[in-house]
């Protein structure tokens, strides 16, 4: 079984896509999913081009997902030692173990945007190469725009890659940066370069403005290219690069080549759903593979049809990938998914008991109201407990009071939020001024319940998403929020649903909190 | 230059996709749309499947697209004349000239799912397709699975085509059914079949289970089918089909084939959303050729590549599809592209103008707090019309007010916001109810304004997208809001920024209807 090695390009050329922006949370969370996934080579960052990827380098190095993490960079600039590049340093002292650089094989590129002269230009990638080569580290060389170069002056194309294969570059990366190459033409340009570098590693590294990417790479392995540069869920500059949850699957079941861990694959649309939540993008639900609707049958004759010769309209076990098949008419939701949750929280209930399906139909309910559980864990315990009436209870909410005005005065926020709760008999007012109305409520939220659970104040909120689920209805849309808490050990995250974005946080907030005085075994006032 | 025949089946196969759901106004809206581009055949319906489809076809009829619209149904049912399915008559009633069987082409599907025998299943075939021959018509013969049924047993697969060709079939169309063939597989059966069947067309229907779809179709083409069929932005059964707005450039402005009318090829973008906003989808940004970023440059390496090499980032110009080139305004790009924006605003000001730098500054200054203009082209005209102060002053906000109460008395929404402005020296001052504070403050600041600038009514927010920009700060985070807007005729963006989500959907707010008027040619009350 052959190798690819499988680079993740997400948080580098992926956050060149419209719209996304990463925090420094965010690399770090998709960097470890990522590499539990297996996948062999995360470029985390491009340290030399900007400032704030430095302090990102030195979170990395802690974790266990550093072995797999590559820095990203540009050869030296024109008339500079490589020594003497801050750039080029910076990538070194980004501590990666791997570390890429890009290099024009195109000699219009190299005269017209870099202005200098073609051999300047091989020498700069030779030069950058040797210098980083030297310090020890994996070097990978991506030679841009290689396929256009290729066709309007192949020796040159060939001679940037003999730059850098001399100078020691362990992948030699091919790049279509433009996206503009067909399959054949990648195939056979592919095949050209492995006969002319017997030996040495070849990468690929697609874009998707023709929507031929994942065919690109998989024609690119064909040829002979063992090293395959992709964003996770497809999002880059213009219309992104290869798909990599698109073309894992199809690489490995399917032409049984090996690209992450085995055991990993069914955690793969799980995987990609957090990459898109977490880059608050929207994974188109006909994804193939691991959108939502990948497995849908919708036509009578089909879902018809899959009874009577099961496979019938799939290509492989949604399974495989972690996805579910789904009648569309007759919403058939997983049972067994289900089930895998509660044991979680009470060991003791049977496969086969009602409490099962009275979760299940619960959760049907409240999805078909837009609540969605898959990045909530912790408020998927609470709806588990709460549909079996097995949960503490707290406290009791007698109101809550929200205004925000503008103009304010000086002095205040122009925000207000007034909460009262009862816990057993006793009652809590209080009032707080936040900078938003959702910032308030927290405040005023955590005074009432600190007198009465002072472990509340070690709970502390650090992320906090909102997603409008239906679109169409602008400013009456249905918001989802989703928030992450934090008691300096554990994280976990809680979702609230609701047409008022400050009902849904409340929501979320709520379930937080609860959540959290579980853990720590806490009771209610005893009712 | 080979024609190809493009058959689009968004209003049958299309809507087959999860969440579609087409009127028949919706479909009356597509059909003229697409014969309009020159797309050659329509598939419409299924007549003789689905009831409703019977009027469809009727009103259709008197439509000037019509010549180009197609009915789909299947073979005869097992043990029954031809003449005498009433299914098959309802095609022929559809009066539509080019008529669509499908029959199965897998042993085993005709065993198992029609539960016929193999020579039933042919008779099936080629009585259905006579019957309709007979009837003067133009008639495809859709072969489902063909592909897989070609490696389970080649020659039953091949009789089945045999079956329609002897009995006169004008096409035969290999179908992908469950999209699970490589490009290569592909390219090698329609090859054979083509030599099988010499003189006759070959078409190619396939799935995007693999992300595969175009780059399958464009093998198919390439190894002889000259009819092609897909719908027109993808969506379909599962993964959904070939996404004919990304395969029509890549084949008629790259290849050489003939598909649509030439001079329509600008108006593809422009088509495609209309589409999917007809479907009620939305069309992924980064879609190639179509979505809006497809030709939108982020790093700020590209944006200033482009300036020195025009194209060194794009594989068309892409205005030949009726797109745009956009220099993304973020930080990461630079002076270059906010000159090009304000040129847009201000053709007179000249690229040294110190009034560039007055923008560039105040984008800079509005960056570091966190706004962003990428998406929001209507907020940065306005934000380069305010920094050069040539701006209409349409009204003054005075102040407003938003409550939100939990738990709320019946008859109430429990959320309230009051607006007061001034226009001039008239003051309006208006309360309204809403699902939550961003839809009840919507509400009151079109209260007020229509009373002024009447044509407001017209506009409508379409869609609306929250995303937290610091996301550490939990509820203290700052948000950006993203409303998008239409008048019916166009659709702009607006961006608002806050720690408080209720001011940053208010700026949003004032920024899309100040758009709107002053892309109206109407002015303020002449201060």
């Amino acid at each position: 079984m052959k190798t690819i090695e499988i680079c993740d390009v997400t948080l580098r050329d992926g956050a060149q896509g419209e719209g996304i922006s990463f925090s420094e949370e965010d690399k770090l969370g998709i960097a470890t999913v990522l590499a539990r996934l297996g996948v062999g080579m995360i470029e985390a960052g491009a340290p030399g081009m900007n400032a704030r990827d430095a302090s990102l380098f030195e979170k990395l190095a802690s974790l266990p997902c550093f072995p797999a993490v590559s820095a990203f960079g540009q050869t030296r600039r024109a008339g500079m030692k490589a020594g003497e590049d801050p750039a080029l340093r910076a990538l070194l002292d980004s501590g990666a173990r791997s570390l890429t650089v890009y290099g024009k094989s195109h000699p219009l590129h190299a005269e017209k945007i870099l202005r200098v002269t073609r051999e300047e230009n091989l020498s700069m990638i030779r030069e950058s190469v040797a210098f980083l080569k030297k310090a020890g580290r994996r070097v990978l060389f991506d030679a841009e725009h290689f396929f256009d170069g290729y066709k309007a002056d192949p020796a040159y194309a060939l001679a940037s890659l003999e730059a850098a294969a001399e100078a020691g570059a362990d992948v030699l990366v091919l790049c279509d940066t433009n996206g503009g190459n067909f399959p054949g033409e990648i195939g056979k340009t592919v095949g050209a370069v492995c006969a002319a570098f017997p030996g040495k590693s070849i990468g690929i590294h697609c874009h998707n403005d023709m929507g031929l990417a994942v065919a690109c790479t998989l024609v690119a392995v064909k040829a002979g290219a063992v090293h395959v540069q992709g964003s996770f869920t497809g999002f880059g500059e213009r219309c992104g690069n290869t798909s990599l949850c698109q073309l894992i699957p199809s690489l490995q079941l399917k032409l049984g080549y090996a690209c992450i861990l085995p055991e990993e694959m069914p955690r793969l649309a799980l995987a990609a759903r957090y990459v898109a939540d977490v880059s608050n993008t929207t994974l188109p639900s006909n994804t193939p593979y691991v959108g939502e609707s990948a497995f849908a049958h919708k036509a009578g004759t089909h879902v018809d049809a899959m009874l009577k010769l099961p496979g019938a309209y799939e290509h492989i076990d949604p399974e495989a990938v972690g996805n579910e098949r789904r009648a569309i008419a007759s919403e058939l939701a997983g049972r067994a998914a289900v089930y895998e949750k509660i044991r979680r929280v009470f060991p003791e209930i049977e496969r086969r008991s009602p409490e099962v399906d009275l979760v299940l139909g619960e959760i049907k309910r409240l999805e078909r109201n837009g609540w969605q559980y898959e990045s909530a864990e912790a408020s998927l315990e609470l709806l588990i407990r709460r549909s079996l009436n097995r949960i503490p209870r707290f406290y009791r909410l007698e109101f809550f009071d929200v205004t925000d005005n503008y103009p304010f005065s000086e002095g205040t926020t122009g925000c207000l939020a007034t909460v009262k709760i009862f816990v057993g008999e006793k009652a809590a007012l209080e009032s707080a001024e936040g900078d938003g109305p959702v910032h308030a409520l927290d405040m005023a939220l955590r005074k009432c319940l600190t007198s009465f659970y002072p472990a509340i104040t070690g709970v502390r909120l650090v992320d906090y998403k909102v997603r409008v689920i239906t679109p169409n209805e602008a400013t009456a849309a249905r918001v989802r929020v989703l928030m992450n808490s934090t008691d300096g050990v554990r994280t976990w995250t809680t979702v609230g649903t609701s047409r008022d974005i400050i009902r849904a946080s409340w929501k979320a907030l709520v379930d937080s909190m609860e959540y959290f005085l579980i853990g720590r075994g806490i009771s209610g006032p005893g009712e």
